[in-house]
């Protein structure tokens, strides 16, 4: 599989991780950069048979015109991108940008949901036969959606696809939309985001019935990562946790859309889940996200763990996260590009819960344990290389 | 083995750290509090033929005389032992003080090492006889001391001996002379401090010639801690650690004792050690310890990491760890105690490497990461108990 | 004046504040303790006509029944109160507690506001008759109220009148009605909180009729103090703030008011209304309040700046403070009784803008720098020991 | 004297700061950044007599030959020095590198130290007569020089100039010969580093022979300036500071210097002479600097302030400053050049007490609190533009 041609299809393709996902790339194929941050260059996931750098094909849908080159352009402001890379990938971000399509926009869109899913399909189709790919794998990394109210045609495909073709609904979200127009092209699904994506019974029933694996959701990237890898520190020394608050401070288009309470609950909701889990027991656990338009790519988080011993001795952890929020899930889209390609090919269908090391909020899987996580990954990673 | 009783000899008796095992064990034995931060009573643990609470018998050696019922005293007033527990203990503290004896203090003792050597085994063959104890584990918690210069009968026990018996020598310093004496009256041995202590070939020897188990060494209670939990994460996410920088801020006796360059250099070369296994390459890592008397029982570190991700991003973490370190050495001390005996009982002999999940600086294995200690120890804890 | 008797009433005199106040002033009489914390005690204010620790004397409302004595134990606990000094004071406590009436609650009051208002003054003018005091100075530490919607009578005595003797409304809030009442008994008035207090044109009015000074509001502990510090450092070194982000955690009685966010509202906008007068234009500032409750009496506070300098270098700031909230605000209850009888002595009338130095959202002046602040108090104070 | 042409002679031409600054001074004659950091552009300063941006003539000395445009590109790659200004200024960087001349290299020079001086100030006057400057201000911004044992020659002008005569010896530090030539030549001298410069009694007394005013020493700009902020909070709250440790991480030339203790030991005992005339008592106040090169031009300083308050509470504030050092440090060059300049002018000699809030050890002032440095620049600058 190393020399398949693999299609990356990316929803949100020139969004800020999208483009520095595809800058990156084009770089590492170059050779200008090491692949630092990069889980599939590990040692432990060595051997397996992925796609390399040069088999990877990169298209998508966006909502917005803005080209490529001029994403690249800010990012390499806001220091994400270095400036003798954007020298050197300025054509290969021109030839990607001429491989990516209309998204489906809700307030410009009329017609059933149905026909736009069906173009939606047809673009990826057509990417696929026009590069002769092996497959293509499906990544969301488009702006976090309001939580979604849940409907029954969530939960079973035929509704659903009554309820698609009907011009007065609006039965599903964009990003869901995206994974059924994906599914429907016969491409394994990742969703990157907290949006409701594919996480609906009836897409996962799609999923199976189309025989596809896919993967999510909202990609672990900061305070969500140190704190799968702190909360069991504390479990595994018998230390009880009180209370664990966090402050997320971040500017960049994340921010402005994080601002808005309503997108800002599907990252908390997201978020919180996880932390209930990994301590044992409800805890207080106050979260905020903050729009600070002056840190522009930089994510800043504060955690504060206050924690009880022998005796009932009352301590504290407290960190501070800094990052760059698009150089941290970049990689990663890459990894999960690869890994669904190749088990995709090994013929995996339904959620791949061994990928839960990548996500704040795992699909087909309940362990938040980042060191779990990464058995599990290795473990699986090993069985698809047979 | 629950019920057969067995003995806990503290080298360092009346220290913060034993005056705390002894309280809580006073307490946790009266029902008075529950078992947080002992990790033998989490479920992982569950099942083990462990020594109870009240199978536990705890005396030791210490150099000096003020009787622990004040030392606990001067606990609870640092924060560290509640008062309704002190006033529960007193007549429990009182009783263990007494089966405490003078222990080996280098500057008044004269004649052969060997001689004292001799008398400390008898002190705790003596105590094992009084009270009828299936077996005594000896764990050194007393202060540290500073590095010892190697010489060729560290290496040999033959040698050893003869240096030992040799009135104008001082082969061993007080905590390997403890391991020596524990050995000889056919106890294992448990290093909790950075200090010698057991690490010499000549002492591995002897423990296997006696078919003794041991293990060590430098509880892991704070700032190595969480690097042990966060380094991994590092490196499982491909992220490259270009530095990593510590202060640590106590008071105490310990931030007295490790005031002196010579004392710290043990505690730092313990810590130094692990980071560089841990990262994979050797990284600049300044690391500090100071004596701030007025934070009495409180320890604050301060750590900082520079790291690096894709497309050369440069990021950090930093945090910041307040903990009462008596609070958080005690029960793992008695955790060690029971751990090591069914070790003993099973038939173990040499470094238990599987106890490397307590220990700055693991004696009998080499692995760092915490979670993979976690997993060594339940292995190993699950064959003990068949 | 140092030994005129003189009265300090508490709005909230069974609260964490008051019952730390009251404790802290037995021990100070009783030698007991250093006057750390104590303003009045620096010796830029030495030399003052101010009332000693044996002049004043203690009594207020409240609408709770703990008796002090309880609630001390409470602090004791906390670690606010240390333990010798509750042993000590316990009588004395007891005395206070005698002198506390029922303060006034809005649910379970009858009848016109004006009834509660004489009721509470004539507690107030019996309190001052009893001991004989010379002036009696009301403090209002009392739980944080929600803001107040404004209506016509708030600014007009002759309305505000009218409406307080209707039987149908409650045109002040409990908080307004204190100083009503406080001046009615011809009593110098301090809001020690961000309630409405004596903030209304109408009780200005009737101070400056009554020929009384007053002062507030909102005691500048913890955050706002470090952040009244730090701003002008910015300022005077022509570095511009770009943001100002803020998280405060805690516990206690106050973490539960706060919790609710109609009265973290009066905290906030209190809170905010300084930092861009500090910094001298709008700026991001997203400030939050949580209440977690295992944190107890401890107040944790996180600020992160953001600042630009030369060329354009962007560069951070961040602090923790820790601090126990009830431990940093009762001595300055006690500084603000003392400063305030000196300068009702002094016949000073309406808003004392020098008090500026201890609170949030000072009335009577806009200078938020602190150590303007500072070197205005003591300009002041001078004034008054001529 | 707004068109006065003066001039600027840097000692370390070619440092991170001298390139900063004078990057800086470019981009600000053309109008490319606005003032920020430039603390006479406040209001406070306005109207002054002081040389504008374009009356500053720049030169210096430097040991390295590196030219000072190679510097600046390391300064725009370490984002420093915006890549836009950079392009912009590199022919002013160009001419300014043509009046930068050999400095003083005590390795290489022979000769009496007297001959070196005499050439160094030659090159200074030729400097002044060449562009037929009004006055020319020296300022040292060279690398830390380790401390200097004292000789009895440094406290007598006689002895001195004896001492500098006699080819065998070596009397001053590079620094103080740079003094020595400054004044010679007629200069006035600012010390911006930590080194010995001209805090000896012997050029004191020649300064005041020329009728010459001096400053210094030790540029504050990041702990410290936060520290001379924070103490006095402290004290004028009556709180008790118990200890105040700090940890300093630098990169950069500066770290590379500064991790050879004899060098740190200058910077370290600038640093604690300050805190105690704060603190107000000698408090444990442990302090480190360490050298982390991936730093690059980014130091982050952590400090920890423990401190006692009413009833004896423990109570603790913490506090992370990363700052760009030379970006601090450049702007605070031009103003004490153009502060110098102008108390030259006025005829003002000796130490410029009124220059203390520049600094971390003010010569001629022992005021360390901030604000009333502040407070006494402002009323010392107004007495100029009379």
């Amino acid at each position: 599989m190393a020399d398949e041609p693999t299609g990356l299809w990316l929803i949100g393709a020139r969004g800020s991780v999208a483009t520095t996902a595809v800058s990156g790339l084009l770089a590492l194929r170059a050779g200008l950069v090491p692949a630092t941050g990069c889980v599939t260059e590990r040692p432990e996931l060595a051997g397996l048979p992925l796609p390399g750098w040069s088999d990877l094909v990169v298209g998508g849908h966006d909502v917005t015109h803005t080209p490529l080159e001029k994403r690249a352009e800010a990012l390499a402001q806001g220091g994400v991108v270095p400036h003798h890379v954007l020298g050197a990938v300025r054509a290969g971000l021109r030839a990607v940008d001429a491989e990516i399509r209309d998204g489906y926009h809700p307030a410009t869109a009329d017609g059933p949901q149905a026909d736009a899913a069906r173009r939606l399909a047809s673009d990826i189709t057509a990417f696929r036969d026009r590069h002769g790919l092996a497959r293509v794998v499906v990544v969301n990394v488009s702006s976090t959606e309001p939580p979604v109210p849940h409907v029954p045609a969530h939960d079973d495909l035929g509704a659903l696809e009554k309820a698609l073709a009907d011009p007065a609904k609006r039965v599903l979200p964009p990003s869901s939309l995206a994974a059924y127009a994906a599914l429907n092209a016969g491409c394994p699904f990742v969703d990157f985001t907290p949006s409701t994506g594919i996480a609906l019974p009836a897409l996962d029933a799609l999923a199976r019935q189309e025989g596809l694996p896919y993967a999510g959701r909202d990609g672990k990237t900061g305070e969500t990562l140190v704190r799968t890898v702190l909360a069991p520190m504390f479990t595994a020394r018998a230390l009880r946790v009180r209370s664990w608050a966090g402050t997320n401070l971040l500017g960049g288009g994340d921010g402005a859309t994080l601002e808005d309470p309503a997108h800002a609950d599907s990252k908390l909701r997201s978020k919180a889940r996880g932390l209930e889990a990994l301590v044992g027991e409800p805890v207080p656990a106050p979260l905020h996200i903050d729009n600070v338009p002056d840190l522009g790519e930089t994510k800043t988080a504060w955690d504060h763990v206050s924690f009880e011993g022998f005796l009932g001795a009352r301590m504290s952890l407290q960190f501070t996260w800094t990052g760059l929020d698009s150089a941290l899930a970049a990689p990663l889209v890459l990894d999960l590009a690869r890994l669904t390609a190749a088990a995709h090919r090994a013929g995996e269908v339904g959620p791949l819960g061994a990928l839960a090391f990548f996500f704040k909020d795992p699909l087909g899987g309940d362990e938040h344990r980042f060191a779990a996580q990464a058995d599990e990954l290795h473990r699986w990673a090993a069985g698809l290389g047979r």
